[in-house]
């Protein structure tokens, strides 16, 4: 008998032989539906493999290297110093008089505790504390040159997880409610849209145009979900691109604009990797600058978090959203509910602030940018070596990233390789054949990477999402295993 | 023109003269529908009050002491410190050679450091570090009497509140679903199953005998709904009461065992004050152990939180679900929900992993347990201080609280004064009595409660609910201001 089986005629029935109130049979199809790669198969059997390591287990690698998603911290990153040393004091006010602390982490503490002087175990306004917006809204303004940003317009959260949950709740008012989504996408937004029951409406992106975006494959993607009855009412654009990498010019978003503005169209701007540039061509330019220089009334929500850029910090969990062309009432409504969740935590917020409000004294400041340039650097370097790596390997290509923090190769599976594949069972399933690579990969490397199936794909294309964030003992690691296996992987079935 | 016409004619219109994607008119009425009251109408009002104050308005009174929301930190609580200076240790672990800190925190922080190498900058397993989970799951078979509890059916949230709006996600696959609620109940659960679009089945709590749960009730409110087409999937248990303060006895929880059991309900058991107990002969029982002493198969999702009981640590944002005798598959939908949102911050992690495997050391169990002790003893008293007061005025009638941090008195409005409510206009709408009352006492006195209409209670009836929080000078504040209002309102409307 299958654990499937197994499990769904367990005692677990009723005694009416009805099923019970939580039984595989009885959970909603958008919860059944909703898929999420980045911790899906491949994670999962990492896991398994980590604790057999752990267990003293003989297995072809000696460690799990992570590269399946963006958690620096997992893999080696350096800490950044000031915002701990900030936490530690607001946390333990005792702290503000051990010296050694740097003086301005224990002021800027005290200054914290000035403004919020119930402290951190006190729940804060729904949308964040007030001193923490201001200083959002005035890094906001300092990046788009000068476009005003009203700090009563920004909800602080648990993430930006949890503004995509939010945002995605109060678009899709029925199931015929579609969102432009690109393809290859983050799946936390096709997993969002399914478990609100909208329709996921993909445009593709340009993989031979380094990912780019492209207005017709956008005109034609909406049109055709007109044709099907869908009301598109956002477009979700990731930029910098996860998992492309690439990084959009002015002028492609002045075209997207254009195009929301014709078809009314609001705009959902993951901004999160705003920090991760490394093509000084390709800077980053926001969403809300581009609308206000042009002038247009397009609605957009942008967000950004702490668990990107250089700051990494993603176990404390915070992002924000701002909404712009947003009426009052409808920002009544995500006040409510933000406030039915409570608030998103204090310690997140506090990073938050340093983030946007980074240190000023002479003392700190200079380590600060050091610790910053140098992460922001490291990566670029890393993007470097990894896309060379994988360029110089057979049956991979892959276009360079000018920014985020991954690579999404193109993998060319042999025909061996994908008759194999076909045979393959998870859970009763044929997996994509890009699902084979990876769990490859992963049982012979330890590498662990994430199927481009899970992301979005041209049909019958084949990729998977590299994160470049190991540090360079990892890096070296992930560079000589990942050679060797695909040499013998080509060897094997080409 | 008021608020809502001019945002509604703004310029957010679309060109075309259709509505803008998002605007008041284009929201899901699951939205539009759900209320929460602990941040609602009234609090809101009390932010506006506060600023008055803030910039130096003269208003008759000095400070506004809130007490709506069960928010220690924010009403004068006292630090509990070992956990403070442990988290102070894992974010900055230069800390961890300052011997000011006592040795215990930091031998605690380097433990968890070892366990969890990557540190707090680093998303932790969706479900919560194992460590943390192993911790919890001690802590409930020591609570229980040995009932054996797995780490792996235990999910860390950010708060309770996640907690309610996954069980409910999973719960309600189509608007048939209703979900059993206590009335009064805490809102996030009426607000949770209107998002969910599922149906609110209330069943009345008996005022009269200290808001005792009735299974005659219980049964009364099952057999309408079911006739009303109703699949009535859960209930949701508050114990002790949010906002009654009631504790349930073994019978009455063994009755309502049978009941769902009889019935195929599942038990949503928000457990979240289970340490805030004043009364000897009403003891916290769980009903895992009333579920697993009775050999019981009933469905049950039980939680606890950092929020409530001693700790007060509402910032910090953690809570955790047990899952009984819910099969795996169910758990794997679970499992795939929460890794969605990647994983609930660290520091709320640490918090509950304190919580649960407290200092042991002669240095730091001491001060830990006067803390503890020192807490939940000055809860009891305030809530008899408290109870007295409120019973000692005209108008005015409470029940005890045997548990949890809240008096739900209920107000008997003079004809004078429901008619001059009816006439009040909030929004455009006349709002119920009690939020009439409620508004008064703010406006005259700074003191933020809730009315009771925002709880559910017995039609005819009104209420509001207080916390008995505030330290020592505030709840002094609060007896003579609310004593001085009360008998000046009954003098003027009696």
């Amino acid at each position: 008998m299958s654990v499937r089986a197994q499990s769904r005629s367990s005692s677990f029935m009723s005694t009416k032989g009805t099923p019970s109130p939580l039984e595989f049979s009885t959970l909603p199809q958008t919860v059944l539906k909703a898929e999420y790669a980045v911790r899906g198969e491949v994670p999962m059997r990492a896991d398994a493999l980590k604790k057999k390591l752990l267990a003293g287990e003989k297995l072809p690698f000696d460690s799990i290297i992570a590269c399946n998603i963006g958690n620096p911290y997992a893999v080696g990153k350096k800490m950044i110093k000031f915002p701990r040393q900030v936490l530690a004091c607001v946390e333990d006010p005792d702290l503000l008089e051990v010296p050694s602390i740097p003086e301005e982490a224990r002021e800027r503490a005290r200054e914290i505790l000035k403004n919020f002087p119930a402290g951190m175990g006190s729940y804060t306004h729904s949308q964040g504390l007030e001193f923490v917006r201001q200083h959002i809204a005035e890094f906001i303004k300092r990046r788009d040159g000068g476009v005003p940003c009203d700090p009563d317009k920004i909800f602080m959260t648990t993430g930006a997880s949890s503004v995509v949950s939010a945002v995605l709740k109060m678009l899709i008012s029925d199931p015929s409610v579609g969102i432009l989504t690109p393809f290859p996408t983050y799946p936390l937004y096709t997993a969002e849209i399914t478990l609100n029951n909208g329709r996921i409406v993909p445009y593709y992106l340009k993989e031979s145009a380094q990912w780019a975006m492209d207005v017709e494959e956008l005109e034609d993607a909406y049109s055709n979900a007109q044709k099907e009855g869908i009301n598109v009412k956002a477009i979700v654009i990731i930029n910098p691109g996860n998992p492309t990498g690439s990084v959009m010019t002015a002028q492609q978003m002045r075209q997207v604009v254009d195009f929301c503005e014709q078809n009314n169209i609001l705009i959902i701007a993951d901004e999160v990797y705003q920090y991760n540039i490394y093509n000084p061509e390709r800077p980053f330019i926001s969403f809300k600058k581009i609308i206000a220089e042009m002038k247009s009334s397009v609605q957009l929500i942008s967000m950004n978090s702490i668990s990107k850029g250089f700051m990494g910090e993603c176990g404390h969990r915070a992002g924000y959203m701002e909404l712009f062309h947003i009426p009052d009432e409808v920002k009544a409504q995500f006040y409510k509910l933000a406030s039915i969740g409570l608030c998103p935590n204090t310690v997140g917020q506090i990073i938050m602030d340093i983030m946007c409000a980074p240190p000023t004294s002479s003392e700190c400041s200079k380590v600060w940018e050091e610790q910053k340039n140098r992460e922001l650097q490291n990566l670029k370097e890393k993007s470097q070596t990894l896309y060379n790596c994988i360029n110089s390997l057979p049956g991979l290509k892959c276009q360079p990233a000018d920014g985020a923090m991954y690579l999404f190769p193109s993998v060319n599976l042999p025909i061996k390789a994908l008759e194999e594949a076909k045979n393959l069972r998870i859970k009763g399933k044929t997996p994509a054949p890009d699902m084979f690579w990876c769990l490859q990969l992963l049982e012979q490397t330890g590498i662990v990477v994430v199927p481009g199936s899970g992301f979005g794909q041209v049909p019958g294309t084949n990729h998977f999402r590299t994160t470049f964030l190991p540090e360079a003992e990892k890096m070296d690691a992930v560079i000589d295993r990942l050679t060797k296996f695909q040499t013998e992987f080509m060897n094997k079935y080409g």
